[in-house]
């Protein structure tokens, strides 16, 4: 059987779940690690294990460029390369191939770019896309398509959505099914509410094993985000697992999750940690800031991570003001855990039928006259 | 009772024994990790740990400037600090001032040196270094001396030692003694073996808790190094810790080892792996080498450790290619167990009295036909 998505309980609009795969059951909702070129940075996968993640992302454009699909499947694929023994969603290469890579030219067959490591001219189709991620080993395939940039007019969304929909077919044909393998499709047209529903039925129509949904988070703000969720999640199969790409910060998790998404992926708790912040029940801290140069305190006294139970604020922000590389390495560890753990209370308070008050709470939290 | 070493076997000149301290008990030979700035580069504690380093070096001249040694004392010192709840032996500082910082004058009483990270000024003093070194928590504590610079004529090295043999009475005289704490003179003398030996007598004439060897690995050479341990070794106390300053590469404990010293620091193996250079017990590998791109195999089959266990050397070259922060972390990680396992299996032939055929057989393998 292909990768499915069980329901296990829903409280208002948000659901839980299991995501059944090749490589073991993820509880949703779930937060997955991005780990770009076959590596979250600055951890080992022991390191990502023990903060509850349970699901990572690969990036094909990255991967495809260095250390190349080919060499990955020669190695083995990306679980043993990376250690990683969990499932492994790769996104399709389309988002930064347009984001990333120079001199990108699109044609309805593909886009052909070149690297922005060393300007080498390659190639992406829908079909080249699907083959990579086999290639890789992912769990879950994702179609490749057109991140459609923001704002866009109407005219604009729907050409570009016309197009991802074509793709995703082809996609969807490349796919070869394989047990606890899937490949689910994207969602596009912007922030407009009948180009979403004409994408979704194109999808439904299409049938896969999950369906994203994206062309969000790229600058429309978390109010439109979520107002185009309102009239999207809907849209969607009931049965099948809805992933939002690219989200985000911890207060877009909570309102996606409570609109009926039930998988994320996001590089902020990575980056932020490489940049000195860390995300906490308390809020957000810049480990940067020298009002923290002589605190003895935990990052997060609820935190179990070893930079809160083994270090204080001042020993981070001494690292970081030494570029030390355990600065950064004990903030990303610290802002995977809190981001699993804010996932992990959020499918409890699902499954006890108390998401709101929970909600409630850690927004307070969040929000409380904090002494930093 | 003060910090002791204690002998508990001999094959030659080489001595295997125990160092006690305040932090517990450390076999030697011994190989400590240096952790500048109050961390081992790109390890967690936990990290070190388990390559099975026992005792840390820690940097006072790094530590005074950031994050301040008062601040350290009111953090509950460097050992709660980095999470290191072993030995923790210290510089004196004096090495690093003349090596890093800028503006130095140096007189009777002590240094005046500017800052290397920011210009400020600062004066470090026999009684200050001893002072900054109790408030850091050193189990052990080095006494502050001149590392005389390599080459030097006999006339410039007597000046110099002796310089640093009357700081060796102040540092004495400052030093508070503590149960499991200990202070170490220095040797020094350059290669002239007559300095050497007034400097030793000096020393234990003042009386140590342990005796170091300092002004090698300076550009002198292995075979003056070798040749000065010759002579200066059998100057030294039986009865006490010997421990050879900033050495070195495998080749060198080995040599050292087998000459009778007992303690090591470098920052080789840290050093190293960030750079992508990885000790094996079949020699060096240069991972950035594009030889490695499709290379499967561990960096050493023989080795423990997460890189070797998890990983291929392929994986690691494309970690250094993508400059992302896994390799150096996991080369590191390596590099620190290699010389763990290293030391263990020359403490085991010691105790065996096999050392001469065991050291044999390690350069077999170092020297063999290399299939890298
Ligand atoms: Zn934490
Ligand atoms: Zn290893």
């Amino acid at each position: 059987m292909t990768l499915r998505w069980e329901g296990t309980g829903s409280d208002g609009r948000a659901r839980a779940g299991i995501l059944h795969t090749a490589h073991g059951e993820v509880p949703t909702p779930v937060f997955m690690p991005v780990g770009t070129a076959g590596t979250v940075k600055g951890m080992t996968a022991d390191g990502v294990r023990a903060t509850g993640a349970r699901m990572v992302l690969g990036n094909t454009y990255h991967l495809m460029l260095r250390p190349g699909a080919e060499r990955v499947a020669r190695l083995g694929g990306l679980h043993a390369l990376m250690d990683w023994h969990g499932p492994i969603l790769t996104d399709s290469g389309g988002f930064q191939v347009m984001s990333l890579a120079a001199l990108r030219k699109m044609d309805e067959d593909g886009v052909t770019f070149r690297s922005h490591v060393d300007g080498s001219k390659h190639r992406l189709t829908p079909e080249r896309s699907v083959e990579i991620q086999r290639l890789l080993g992912a769990d879950v395939t994702m179609c490749f398509d057109e991140c459609t940039p923001f704002p866009a007019t109407q005219e604009e969304a729907a050409k570009s959505m016309r197009l991802s929909m074509r793709w995703a077919a082809r996609c969807r044909e490349a796919f070869a099914p394989r047990e606890g393998h899937g490949i689910f499709g994207i969602v596009q047209g912007s922030t407009f509410e009948d180009l979403r529903a004409e994408s979704a039925a194109a999808l439904r129509g299409i049938g896969f094993e999950g369906y994203a949904i994206g062309g969000l988070a790229v600058g429309e703000g978390q109010e439109a985000m979520f107002s185009t969720l309102d009239f999207t999640v809907p849209m969607l199969p009931e049965e099948q697992a809805r992933y939002l790409m690219g989200v985000g910060m911890p207060a877009d998790l909570l309102g996606a999750v409570r609109r009926g998404v039930d998988m994320f992926d996001c590089v902020i708790p990575t980056r932020s940690g490489r940049m000195g912040r860390a995300y906490t029940s308390r809020g957000a801290l810049n480990l940067r800031n020298a009002r923290h140069a002589d605190d003895g305190r935990p990052l997060d006294p609820a935190c179990a991570c070893p930079a809160c139970r083994r270090h204080s604020r001042a020993y981070i922000h001494h690292l970081l003001k030494c570029d030390e590389m355990l600065g950064p390495i004990l903030l990303t560890w610290h802002n995977i855990q809190y981001y699993q753990d804010l996932m992990r209370r959020l499918r409890e308070a699902i499954l006890a039928g108390r998401l709101d008050v929970e909600a409630e709470a850690i927004e307070a939290d969040w929000n409380c006259a904090h002494d930093d």
